[in-house]
């Protein structure tokens, strides 16, 4: 190291320093002044070709337009992360999962709480030109975190156990979304969007009943300790179940929706088997093999890139073939290297960004389509209660009931019950899609967030509450 | 665990779940030929208020555009990274770092390859009208990648070192900045946009030869293994005193820019003065003290999501203070606890998202304003010459001197100066920043752009070049 020096060197190098900057100095200071008296030709050109009355020349305008957007999404990130973390701070404390409390705030941010009472603060922070941006941002936050939940599903859980939790699953499914469907029957004509057929209404109100979030009830069941259990195992595995078979029917419903019959959606269906065909039989079998060659226990660069690649690819494939882009998230999450491990060190690598940077966003996002002000009169409100009730009895009772069936106790049958009622973040994805669809009005849309985040709400304290029950019984 | 079952149960189970399923489906089949036959009333109220040329209900074409966007990005993600990883491959092939290869792959896909030879396939990826959504995009990714530089800078190698590593610094700053201030003497007259001030235009072309690309460098070093050597301390805390005064430096001419003249931009200096402050006196011992509180040895979501919050704040503090958001970045990063496995661990948490899927759409964006066809005639590319050799001489010439000149020995000073001499990506975001302020032409930009990517491509062998000279000379 010869970065020390005596004291005669440095005054040396100081005396240099000095005069190299002040004659640098000096020297930029003649130029600019010389240059003052300059005129840009360009400029003159500029002048003499704008229009008088407009003066800005056409292309600083634009500049302009292309650098404002950031301030703005900055503001609103800002804005946004504050109120998340105050809210999952204060939920946190009333021991709900950090995640409700981030929901929550994205709601209060909205049109029912800022944009209600204080509209002058909401049209700063959002004004409505800025939301398109807000949305597509939010949306690549969405795209990430349905990779992160595919990558979580440990799809070995449903081997070999098939059987049972795949009954209670499908069971969990199939009762609400027949009630759901029946539920659609007696709203459509009065709550459904100018333009939109039966059969999409009904198949979509159906698909929105029967959603569990398996991100929120992995995460209950991890804070609960019940991952060893045989209730926490099979929880995660019908909910694994139930989240695969969602998103397909989701996708059906969506190719329905798009194509505006069962008949002519035929062609999105036989396209969306190949693109399945695809990922599972040919890229799984390749990725594993890539990752087995490429990569010793560690994770390299390279290889997440290949990862994002094929992220993005099944992405924008998906969303060509007329399914949904959050669909091709998560089977790209899903067909990747099978190794935990390496799942876990890969959502390392993104859940920063994704989850609290990017998901934030999509909860304003919701926020700002939720108008609870919209349910003005009891008719409403008699809607959202009793959706509210065939949510959770269709939810609860069909995945209590299935347990039971299949052999498990009452206090699992009915624990399970509750787990499978989450409906979370999950749902508010499911729920922006059809709005964005325009399948759903504003006002069913407002009900169903008011259905997602109460059966979410009350997953923590239905679970203590029949713990106690049954402890007592015991004791 | 109960899930495994005797051959009767299962057939029992089995059953019962056949059974639900059908006559699941026979109701919602029911329904739905039912249903069919309703007519929402919203329909009919709608096809009755929208005008009947239109059709389409209003909300239905709002929606459409704010989902197509997510489509087209989507395309132009995957496009990038493909493009980006394959030359990146290529580079890597040629011993370049994988960093160059993806600014090439962004030039390619500008308006200089992909869209002079192929406009029709251009159009297709790269509409107009999407750019401004690639670019927001683009400035998210560079937000969190300048937190990242910031986040690599070790200060305390400033502290003790500071007498000879900042005098090299400064000297390799202050004499590409005179002589790019009197190279904007002979330009401004025909290359300076319109309306722009002679001061303006000046200082940023000074600022712009005086770069050096620290991530880079800080790259190349590694992938040499000179971290441990003379050289390799000397070079990194020179590139580092070179980025805080780099930046600082661009922060008074983007606020000299913005305000017209030197004087009117007082106010704002002043604030970005009392921004420093707090950022440095307030806010960094704060987080030193959160830190050694809340984190033992392991990062926690809420400090993760805290560090977010400020990274977001002094984003935005600085655009509005009317520096610039990266800026803010750069510092949110610099004063971070300063433990530096602290701040690896939090770069790895952030650079997969940042560095992989949102940097390449940055050189992409920076590639659709670049354009090679501008330079259409002798003095166009007679300016891009003598830029060039001002740039490498002043840069290389001054480091190597002023290294020489403190002491060290002639190979390690002409390796420093081949060194500093690389612009990398620092410098292609500060020409961006020019290019959006409007303070150069799209010509000047083109110019600087090639000037940035020989430079950076020069820096490998002309380090493999004096060392052999030196090698050879030695032996």
């Amino acid at each position: 190291m010869q970065l020390k020096y005596s004291g005669m060197q440095r005054y040396r190098n100081l005396l240099f320093y000095v005069l190299t900057v002040a004659a640098a100095i000096a020297i930029i200071w003649w130029i600019l002044t010389m240059g003052g008296q300059l005129q840009s030709q360009k400029n003159i050109k500029s002048i003499i070709e704008s229009k008088p009355a407009l003066g800005v020349p056409f292309t600083a305008i634009l500049r302009h337009n292309i650098r404002e957007p950031l301030a703005i999404l900055l503001l609103q990130i800002f804005v946004i992360l504050l109120a998340g973390s105050l809210m999952g701070f204060l939920f946190k404390k009333i021991r709900q999962p950090r995640v409700i409390g981030e929901m929550a705030a994205g709601i209060l941010l909205g049109a029912s709480f800022l944009g209600y009472y204080f509209p002058d603060v909401s049209a700063f922070v959002f004004p409505p030109q800025s939301l398109g941006n807000l949305n597509l941002l939010s949306q690549i936050g969405l795209v990430l975190f349905m990779f992160i939940v595919g990558l979580e599903l440990d799809l070995s859980l449903l081997k070999g156990k098939t059987n049972a939790a795949v009954m209670i699953s499908h069971t969990s499914i199939i009762v609400p979304f027949t009630l759901g469907v029946a539920a659609a029957y007696f709203t459509y004509e009065q709550f459904a969007p100018g333009g939109v057929q039966f059969i999409s209404y009904a198949l979509f109100i159906g698909i929105s009943l029967s959603i569990t979030a398996f991100p929120v009830l992995a995460r209950i069941i991890q804070e609960r300790n019940l991952s060893k259990t045989n209730l926490g195992v099979l929880a995660i595995t019908c909910a694994a179940a139930d989240d695969v078979t969602a998103w397909c029917i989701l996708a059906l419903v969506i190719a329905v929706v798009k194509a505006g019959s069962a008949w002519s959606a035929l062609y999105t269906i036989l396209l969306s088997v190949a693109y399945i065909l695809l990922m599972l039989k040919v890229l799984r079998p390749l990725m594993e093999q890539y990752y087995k060659k490429s990569n010793g226990g560690k994770l390299t660069t390279p290889f997440i890139a290949v990862c994002m690649i094929i992220l993005i690819a099944s992405a924008y494939l998906t969303d060509a073939i007329g399914i949904h882009a959050l669909f091709g998230a998560f089977v790209a999450g899903m067909i990747m290297p099978a190794d935990m491990k390496f799942r876990v060190q890969l959502i390392e690598k993104i859940d920063s960004v994704a989850l609290l940077l990017l998901l934030p966003l999509f909860f304003v996002s919701t926020g700002l389509k939720t108008e609870i002000a919209l349910l003005n009169n009891a008719t409403l409100w008699g809607v959202c209660i009793v959706i509210f009730i065939i949510a959770v009895i269709a939810k609860f009772g069909a995945s209590a009931a299935a347990a039971r069936f299949t052999g498990q106790t009452w206090s699992e049958s009915l624990q399970l019950g509750a787990l499978m009622n989450t409906r979370g973040l999950t749902e508010l994805v499911v729920l922006n899609i059809g709005y964005d669809l325009g399948v759903i009005s504003r006002e069913i849309f407002t009900v169903l967030v008011i259905m997602a985040l109460s059966t979410t709400l009350m997953t923590g304290p239905a679970l203590n509450r029949i713990q106690r029950r049954f402890k007592s019984s015991a004791g």
